[in-house]
C-alpha cells in the first residue's frame, strides 16, 4: 500500500521508482540489498568483485529503464571479520565501475553487524520523461531482443562451487584483474568473471531511450523465462520465443550440464531484454555499442494469455515456465 | 575518495548529499541503516515503532539539510523468524510517519537474511539550492539554537532496559497509540516514546531553509556534544555552551540518574540544532511550530579553535568532550 503523489509516475513495480524532476525530467531511482549468505558468499567471490557487483546489479536496473546513472550511495552493515582493507577493497570495486560509467558515490552509511556483511546501494540518474522505457509498453507483434548472451552467470556460479580452494583463488583473482580469458580455463574464468563482475548494459539503455526504440525493456536479473513473464505481465500480452535464436554464452555450451536449461532461467546475466516494433528493427544496428554486446532477435510478443511458449529446435511448441530463482527480488511490501 | 562530478554540490560529510537538479533547484538525498543488535533489538520495540524509527532518522537527515521529504525507498533483510504480519506493521509504522509529512514510498527490495533483521531507508526531496543549510556556515557570533528538548531518547532507552518485561509490553503498545502519557508512568512513556517514535522536525528544517535564517544547521543523532562538534569542526569555528540554557526533557530531569550528562551527550533526540545571525534572531518568533517545537537560545559561536566550551551553571568554563555514542555514522569510506 504505497502512497500516492502527484508527482509519482511509477511506484514499485519496475526497475526503478521514476518521479517528475522538472519541465520533461523525471528522477529515476534504484536500490538493491546484497546479504550475505543470501545473495554472496565471501569464499566464492573478492571484496573487490563484490563492490563491483554491488554496484552493477544497480546501474542495470536504471539502464533497465532507459536511464543513465549519475550517483549513487552505499549503506554498509560489516561483521567484525571483515576488515579494514576488505573494505577499501569493496569500495575499490564499486569506483572502478563507477569511473567507467560516470557515476559518482556521494554518499552512505556504515554500521557494524553482529552477523553477516550486508551492502545496500541506491543509485539514481535523470532523464527526459520520454525516454524512460517500463515493463508495461510491449504491444502485440513487438519483437523480443536480448543484448550480449545467456547462461554465463549461471555456469560460472556452479564453477566457482566446483573449483579446490588453490584454483578458485587463481580464477578469483584473475577475474579482479580482468584478465582477457584464454588457454585452459578459458571458459571457466570467462563464466566466473560474468557472475561476479557483470557489465550492466548502460549504454545501451540509455540509448534505447534515447532513440525511444524499446516499447518495454527489463534487465535479466532473475532469468530470461521469468523476466520475460514480468513484461508480459505487466504489459498485458504472451511471447513466443525462439529455442534456436537463443544466444547461449560459449561458457554455458561447454561447460553447463544442461546448457539451455541456464539460458533459459539462470539468473544474474544482467543483459537488457526489449522489445521493438517491426517498423523500428532496422534502427537497432545503429548501435554504436554492437561489437561489445550484439543484439538478438529471440522472439515476438503475441496477443493473449500472459504466458511464453517456446518453439524448440525440432518445430514443437511448448509452454515455458519461470524457472529462475527468485531471493524475494522485486517483492513488493505487503 | 569518492569521485568528483561538476553536478556534485555536497557529498559525503553532510547530513545529506546534495546535487544540481535543474535551474536553481537541488535534490537531496539521504540513507541510514538499521542493524538488530547495534542499533536496536527486537524485544525492545515493536515492528511498527522500528518502521516509524527507520523512516524517521532519514527524514531528519533532510530536514537538517532545510529540505522537505518527497519520496522513500526501502531494503529489508529479513531473518526466518520475522514474520509476514511483523513486516506488515514495520511498513504500518513507516507509512504512518510517511503520511504525516506527505512522503511517499516508491520501492525497495525484499530479502530473506541467515541472521538479523536490517533496515536500509533512503529518502529524497527536491529544495531550491539557496535555501539548503550546511553544516559548514557557521560564522562566530552567530548564536546556537535548538528545538524541542534533549535527553529524553536517551533517558527512554536506560528506562526500557530496566522495566520488567510485562509492564514494558505495556509501555510498547501504549507507545505504538501515541497515547497521551500522563498517570503514574508519564514520564517513562514520554521518553520511551521519545526514543522509538522520535518526531522528525521536517517543517522546521524546511522553514528554515525557505526563510534563509539558519547559517548552519544539523539533526542531533549523536548528541549534542557530538553534533555541534560537526558544525565547529566543518564550519572551521569554536562554540560556547551555556548549561543553564540546555532545554532538559522534563522526563530526563525526573528519570535519569544523571541528566545532565544525558542531555549533553545522549543521542538519538533527532531536533535541530542550527545557528543564526544575531540580526536575523528575531524572525525566530514567527516559527509557525513554536508551540509544538519551542526554539530555545543555548550558546555562541566563537572565534577560533574548534571545541566546545561549556560554562555552568556557577559561572566556570569547562571544555566539553564530544560524549554522544557513534555506532560509526556519518563514517567516510576508506
Amino acid at each position: 500500500m504505497p502512497g500516492r503523489s502527484p508527482r509519482l509516475i511509477q511506484g514499485i513495480g519496475d526497475d526503478g521508482a521514476v518521479v517528475k524532476a522538472g519541465a520533461g525530467r523525471a528522477l529515476v531511482v534504484t536500490t538493491d540489498l546484497l546479504v550475505e549468505g543470501i545473495h554472496f558468499l565471501r569464499e566464492l567471490s573478492t571484496p573487490y568483485l563484490l563492490g563491483w557487483k554491488a554496484l552493477g546489479v544497480n546501474l542495470s536496473d536504471l539502464a533497465a529503464m532507459g536511464c543513465r546513472p549519475e550517483f549513487y550511495t552505499v549503506n554498509l552493515a560489516l561483521p567484525d571479520s571483515v576488515t579494514e582493507p576488505y573494505v577499501r577493497e569493496l569500495y575499490r570495486g564499486m569506483k572502478r565501475l563507477g569511473d567507467r560509467h560516470g557515476v559518482v558515490l556521494v554518499g552512505g552509511d556504515l554500521s557494524s553487524s553482529m552477523t553477516g556483511l550486508m551492502v545496500s546501494v541506491t543509485a539514481w540518474g535523470h532523464a527526459r520523461r520520454r525516454a524512460l522505457v517500463y515493463r508495461h509498453g510491449a504491444r502485440p507483434g513487438d519483437l523480443i531482443y536480448v543484448s550480449g548472451d545467456l547462461g554465463g552467470s549461471a555456469t560460472g556460479l556452479d564453477a566457482l562451487k566446483a573449483l579446490g580452494d588453490r584454483r578458485r583463488r587463481q580464477v578469483l583473482r584473475a577475474a579482479e584483474r580482468a584478465q582477457p580469458p584464454r588457454g585452459r580455463g578459458r571458459w571457466i574464468l570467462e563464466a566466473v568473471t560474468k557472475h561476479l563482475a557483470p557489465q550492466p548494459r548502460v549504454g545501451l539503455g540509455a540509448w534505447l531511450g534515447e532513440r525511444g526504440l524499446a516499447t518495454s525493456l527489463i534487465d535479466l536479473s532473475d532469468g530470461l523465462s521469468s523476466d520475460l513473464l514480468r513484461i508480459c505481465e505487466a504489459s498485458g500480452v504472451g511471447a513466443r520465443l525462439d529455442e534456436a535464436a537463443i544466444p547461449m554464452a560459449e561458457s554455458c555450451r561447454r561447460l553447463s550440464r544442461d546448457p539451455l536449461r541456464d539460458a533459459l532461467h539462470g539468473g544474474e546475466d544482467y543483459e537488457l531484454l526489449f522489445t521493438v516494433s517491426p517498423s523500428k528493427e532496422h534502427a537497432l544496428r545503429r548501435f554504436p555499442g554492437l561489437r561489445f554486446s550484439p543484439l538478438r532477435k529471440i522472439g515476438t510478443i503475441e496477443r493473449g494469455r500472459r504466458r511464453i511458449r517456446l518453439r524448440t529446435a525440432e518445430g514443437e511448441s511448448l509452454p515455458l515456465k519461470p524457472g529462475g530463482y527468485d531471493h524475494f527480488r522485486a517483492a513488493e511490501p505487503a
